[in-house]
């Protein structure tokens, strides 16, 4: 496995990575203070054990240990994108502005789309993604049905100017992607291209070690059913995931249909003014009028972006529920809406905040699936302290449209199978996704067919981002002491930490073991400083590799030396004889086990 | 070595490589016409045998042959980087504009640094090197002399927004290079770190396979004489190397040094103004006074950029020799000279262009090491048709200083050992260079020295262009059929050839060869597609991956494979039956044979 033609007592393993690696002699700056502008473990933690550092807002460099940890990543990806027939590719970081116009996307990207001008006035971009590329390639080098299936691939730099950069590598400016674009003849073809992705990133991600979900995602106006996020499972995560126990059924939030859910009765009668006095809220309305929250409709006026301009729509859901913004947007035809403020809703509704009715409004009304069950249900009176009871919806107030916008929260029923849902956090590390036509259409990519007429590529993409999934495997991996990496990705698979190395005895069996490992290909971070043993433990515990082996005085008296797995704590004393041997099946073992990482549910 | 768990007989390396691939179903664009606007052997190639595409002017997309190679050279380079304690890092591509404003490069670099604004209006730039970045993380994390000696690399994404984009990869805008930069706390270490780096090269480029010099380069005004570039041969190579080939010495011309060369003698004689008409050129003057060229001083006007505004110069050589502008230029102490334009030249100076004389001449003049031995020489008049002779320098005209400014030329003695010099032509693929303290200083990289004073950290820089290194290794292997890659770079070691692939016979030989090649670890390209023997071979011909396996239906039925050499033609007859062992013994010989590649002289 190890070559060692060249000068130095240094193992390279055949993909050019050392074996072996002394931290005193590497960049390993571990920091005992928690960086004051990091916000989420995950950063604080790549931070403090020495993974990266800020260069400037949402831009990071990679310091030794992080690259390691990337450079596994990046071989898990190759490995299964390449079984999986996708090839690689590697596509240009700046790209010429032409081709953005093309797809529409110079435009409607906005100004997250980092654009510049080149020496000769050029209009050209820092690519935050690649479709327009890899189309372009595609309508070049694609001539007929027979040139697909075609899957490119690639692994690389982009840049997204967020307004607002954080949590470190989860949402940061420049980020390595690996980003995959299918191209196939028909829907069929494109469908078992996806397959073919869904399955790889199933396999990338256990493989990695993680446990993750696979959800049904939302696809906004793209098109299809057929978007998919994998998302490693944290409880610190920004998503929000429905599954069912059951049944298997798993979907963001954003998408998880809510078919149908229990809403309360207000008691019947004709429809009423009530003076609601200081209800400024649902549940104070609620107790007040002695009503279940979900017996009351609350009326939410949102301002939407049109292709023609902004638009106003009135949303209705029962008093105990939320709308979901992409469910709203989604029934809005993937028109952007968001809240209207209390100012321009008044000038709007001519009603006073808190108390919009439905009653009467000018302006579109959707509502949600339950509010038409709602035979009698309270609604706003359209002025201050007054409500009405005893509305019914389509004869009291008109309803435009009737849409799923409340978002599912544990214990909804499956929309499948109709189990009580249970809900996961989760950060999504991976999404496939069909493009169908979007790109090629306007691009003119198009292919020849059997029969000789011309028809678009029907394209799907496919996007893992490096440094986030390393951040979530933080996230899902870490305790007080620091990181707990899994086999897979931990920058070494073992550290040695020699007590008292200034002593001989120490120092020999140390450098006896050293070797032994990385003869054995064992990937093993030396901890040759001479410090007390406080600080290694502390540095070890930080850094998070997997099997940490401690060489003291005390345990060489009687030949052993001790072996501690960071995961779960487990403790060993074995002898320092045939150690290495121990540690290698430890490792294999860890490898090894599909159960390390794996999908849930 | 491969594993196979997954779906899809495909297998995979433990870098994640694919072993075996079949042509049909890659993206191998291989293209029968010479592309228009590629001008030199290695950017048509590489286009017409399917590894690269244009996206823009000097901007090219890696296609799946093409990202291969580039792998093996980064496993390569990765590896020695590695074996010589360099750690790698990954820095951003986009870099805030502070930091160049530190180390005074916003101003100095000059168009070629592509300049942008974000989102918020802050100055950045995509960086066309990392300088300054290695520096600022030197600032941060190098704190005391322990740190040190301490050598980073990384492989990146760079751009130089160059203002006439040529010769495909070679000169490119948007370039993958391998950058290290080394910190040390004195010379006498930096000098260690350099000589690690030039270790290591000399083994990134053997291993390559390639035919390459080290060669003492120019280090402009930055200091230091430890700058050595490493230079693939080939006759197309962009740069002139003077070589010896008793001593060994070897540089680029524009730093060999001349020591001395003869001059001829014209006849002694006073001071003479002759009558020379229509000699426009210093061959028809010497045809016409029968003085030989080398007796005739040629007289130079350049302009030269100075700290305070340009100014003017007059370089003067013997007439059958060159000035070297980059020797001027450090004649000048670093100050960018160019020929003056005949008007401004004859404003300046008062005399037509073609008989400017030194004789009163009120710039400063500076001479060749040669002009002082030209006793009696032949001098422009000042006016058209008119020379000097018996010109005596420092007697009838001054010299204000005299420098080498002269290009050696084939023939001339070795500075070292006097041997008559060889010239050579190559392609720089890498540089190694000594900073010292030019960007720690400006900076503030400073680390605490061991008696507590602090001092600026000492460093050192070394590149190789990986695109480039692959176009020159295609410089130096072509014929008119195409690529000869060295077995290290090819993207592929073996390429099959089934001929009538329909015939079930070949067919299944064929898939069994496949199998067994990979099955053995031999990449290999399988060219399954039903087309004619002719395009079939053409094109392995043009991708010239080294080992060609013919399997045809007249060979099998004598249970015979044709097996032949990319590089030397030599075929081979050889029994089915073992001929994927035999195939693999051809590889491991080729890449395990140190004179594949190996350093000249």
């Amino acid at each position: 496995m190890a070559e060692n033609r060249y000068p130095y007592d240094i193992k390279i393993d055949s993909c050019g990575e050392v074996l072996g690696e002394r931290l005193s002699t590497s960049l390993i700056p571990t920091l005992k203070e928690i960086p004051a502008d990091a916000d989420v473990a995950s950063h604080q933690l790549m931070l403090r054990a020495g993974f990266i550092r800020k260069l400037s807002t949402g831009v990071f460099s990679w310091l030794p240990l992080g690259v390691r940890s990337l450079r596994k990543i990046e071989r898990i990806i190759r490995g299964e994108m390449n079984r999986f027939k996708a090839r690689e590719v590697l596509l240009p970081a700046v790209q010429p502005a032409e081709i953005w116009r093309e797809s529409g996307r110079w435009v409607k990207y906005g100004p997250e789309l980092l654009r510049l001008k080149d020496r000769h006035g050029h209009e050209m971009v820092v690519g935050p993604t690649h479709e327009e590329v890899m189309t372009d390639i595609a309508r070049r080098e694609i001539r007929s049905f027979r040139d697909m299936p075609l899957n490119l691939y690639q692994s690389q730099t982009k840049f997204r100017d967020e307004i607002r950069p954080r949590f470190g590598l989860m949402r940061g400016r420049e980020f390595i992607m690996k980003d995959a674009y299918s191209f196939d003849v028909d829907e069929a073809g494109a469908q078992a291209s996806y397959n073919d992705m869904y399955q790889a990133y199933e396999n990338i991600f256990r493989r990695c070690g993680l446990q993750f979900a696979v959800v049904e995602a939302d696809s906004g106006t793209i098109g299809g059913s057929y978007s998919h996020e994998f998302m490693v499972l944290a409880e610190t995560g920004e998503d929000a995931l429905a599954i069912c126990p059951n049944c298997g059924y798993a979907a963001n939030l954003q998408k998880a249909e809510l078919k149908t859910y229990p809403v309360g009765e207000a008691p019947e009668g004709p429809l009423t003014k009530v003076l609601t006095p200081d209800c400024l809220d649902v549940p104070t309305l609620a107790r007040f009028l002695k009503v279940p929250q979900s017996a009351i409709v609350k009326s939410m006026l949102f301002t939407a972006n049109g292709d023609d301009g902004p638009y106003h729509v009135l949303a209705l859901v029962p008093g105990h529920r939320t709308i979901n913004p992409v469910k709203l947007k989604n029934a809005l035809g993937g028109d952007e809406a968001y809240l209207t403020d209390p100012q321009t809703a008044e000038e709007v509704t001519g009603m006073t905040k808190g108390f919009v009715t439905p009653i009467g409004a000018k302006v579109k009304i959707i509502a949600d699936r339950a509010v038409p069950k709602m035979r009698t249900g309270v609604v706003g009176a359209g002025e201050r302290d007054y409500h009405f009871t005893g509305a019914r919806p389509g004869v009291d107030y008109k309803i435009d449209g009737v849409e799923d916008l409340a978002e599912m929260v544990a214990g909804d029923s499956c929309p499948r199978c109709e189990t009580p849902i249970i809900v996961k956090r989760g950060i999504e590390v991976g999404h496939v996704f069909k493009l169908g036509v979007k790109y090629s259409e306007p691009m003119g990519a198009n292919f020849a067919k059997a029969d000789g007429t011309e028809a678009p590529i029907v394209m799907g993409c496919y996007g893992i981002g490096l440094g986030r999934t390393l951040a979530a495997a933080i996230e899902q991996g870490q305790d007080k002491d620091g990181i707990i990496w899994p086999m897979a990705l931990a920058p070494y698979q073992a550290v040695m930490l020699p007590l008292e190395v200034q002593n001989p005895e120490v120092a020999s069996a140390a450098e006896k073991l050293f070797k032994d490992l990385t003869d054995l290909g064992v990937e093993t971070l030396l901890d040759d400083r001479d410090l007390r043993p406080g600080p290694k433990f502390k540095d070890a515990d930080l850094i998070g590799i997997p099997i940490k082996v401690t060489i003291s005085r005390k345990g060489l008296s009687s030949g052993q030396v001790e072996i501690k797995l960071r995961s779960t704590r487990e403790l060993r004393t074995i002898p320092l004889e045939g150690a290495a041997k121990e540690v290698l099946k430890l490792r294999d073992c860890s490898l090894g086990k599909p159960e390390a990482g794996g999908r849930v549910p």
